[in-house]
């Protein structure tokens, strides 16, 4: 068995710099070209403390991810979480991350169109008073940004603790006439699937009782008859 | 104040032949001679004792109403309340509406193509088991029959206490590249819904405080891509 031991702080922070994009809109249209290869870029919308995005890279390194939140403390947990985790699994630096302080609203000054290829939104905020809807990362006009941003293979990954959340983001997909695939009312109920990635709050979540809801958008197939 | 009164045996057994279509594969294709106007036509699949369909066809006098189920008793108990209720109303017969003993497997022997508007499907048997799920009214073999007989501005409304009926029908609907609109995981929640005609079984439901779950489907807009 491989030794496995834990970042130092000067490691941390080397990682940091490497992980961390601080111009993210310069790499718009470009973010292949700084990861070196032609992988496919799959974007995690609110990625809080790092959890998910990575263990998704270390267990995908032919994917390339970024996770975007608004704080800069999140960026730098999300930092040292994915370092962390792959000295755990004795590797080094991941090659396949950066992460990105941004504003999800302004998505279109730091991808082209058809840049990405999926969007993974978890347990985003729900925002449940109807005067605050439109802050809501499944509202119809974030969905317009991201078709936008996504390929024709593009797909949404969404999961959620928010009954209110899911049932206005399954109405707004519906509405924007996208398919939906694999819809889950209560997505650990028959036993977590295989290979399943948790976020921090979807573990207490789950440790609680509390279903998960969680589909997958088809972005590239819109229906007919409009 | 109009006064009201009670059907008695005899006005309920006139009504009961009025009502009851014995042979209704003979009026595939030829039911609006039967209703004798070109009103559309709606049908609940499993109209149970006939509570919601007497309830509705009085609501909505320029639509015809047939309610199909599979015993003669439910068909006879659905003939008397539709009876009772327009009498207590002050009217007399439904004119607009019929009943029918039918295997749904069977729809197409009983409508033709394009015949039907709009389909109800009520707390349908959620048949839990995996084995039994080619029964489930929302199955796509179902689906496609659904397809057939409904035009072109046709639409499924669908509702149920049953979540995994209802997860299993949203993928469903999604899989057959159906749009959907008006989802609800809990649609008394906020109160219910202005001149919403209660199910028998709804009424149970919601005053133990169980969610119902509901949702419409455009039958006429298939998803592209395909």
């Amino acid at each position: 068995m491989r030794l496995r031991r834990k970042a130092d702080t000067k490691e941390l922070l080397i990682a940091q710099q490497e992980l961390v994009e601080l111009e993210p809109a310069k790499h718009k249209g470009k973010w292949k070209e700084l990861f070196g290869n032609d992988h496919p870029i799959h974007v995690e919308l609110g990625m809080g403390k790092g959890k998910f995005i990575s263990e998704l890279s270390a267990a995908h390194p032919n994917i390339n991810y970024i996770g975007i939140d608004m704080y800069d403390e999140l960026i730098r947990r999300a930092g040292d979480k994915a370092v962390a985790f792959r000295m755990e699994q004795g590797g080094g630096v991941p090659h396949n991350v950066r992460l990105v302080r941004w504003n999800i609203e302004q998505l279109e000054e730091i991808f082209d169109e058809d840049e990405i290829e999926r969007i993974y939104l978890n347990f985003s905020d729900p925002w449940p008073k109807k005067r605050h809807a439109a802050r809501r990362l499944t509202h119809p006009a974030f969905l317009h940004k991201y078709k936008k941003v996504l390929n024709s293979r593009g797909e949404i990954h969404f999961k959620t603790d928010s009954m209110t959340l899911f049932e206005f983001s399954l109405n707004s997909f519906a509405d924007e006439h996208l398919r939906m695939r694999n819809i889950s009312l209560d997505l650990h109920r028959e036993g977590t699937p295989e290979g399943h990635i948790f976020t921090e709050y979807e573990s207490k979540f789950v440790e609680q009782g509390m279903p998960i809801y969680r589909c997958e958008v088809l972005v590239g197939e819109e229906i007919g008859g409009r």
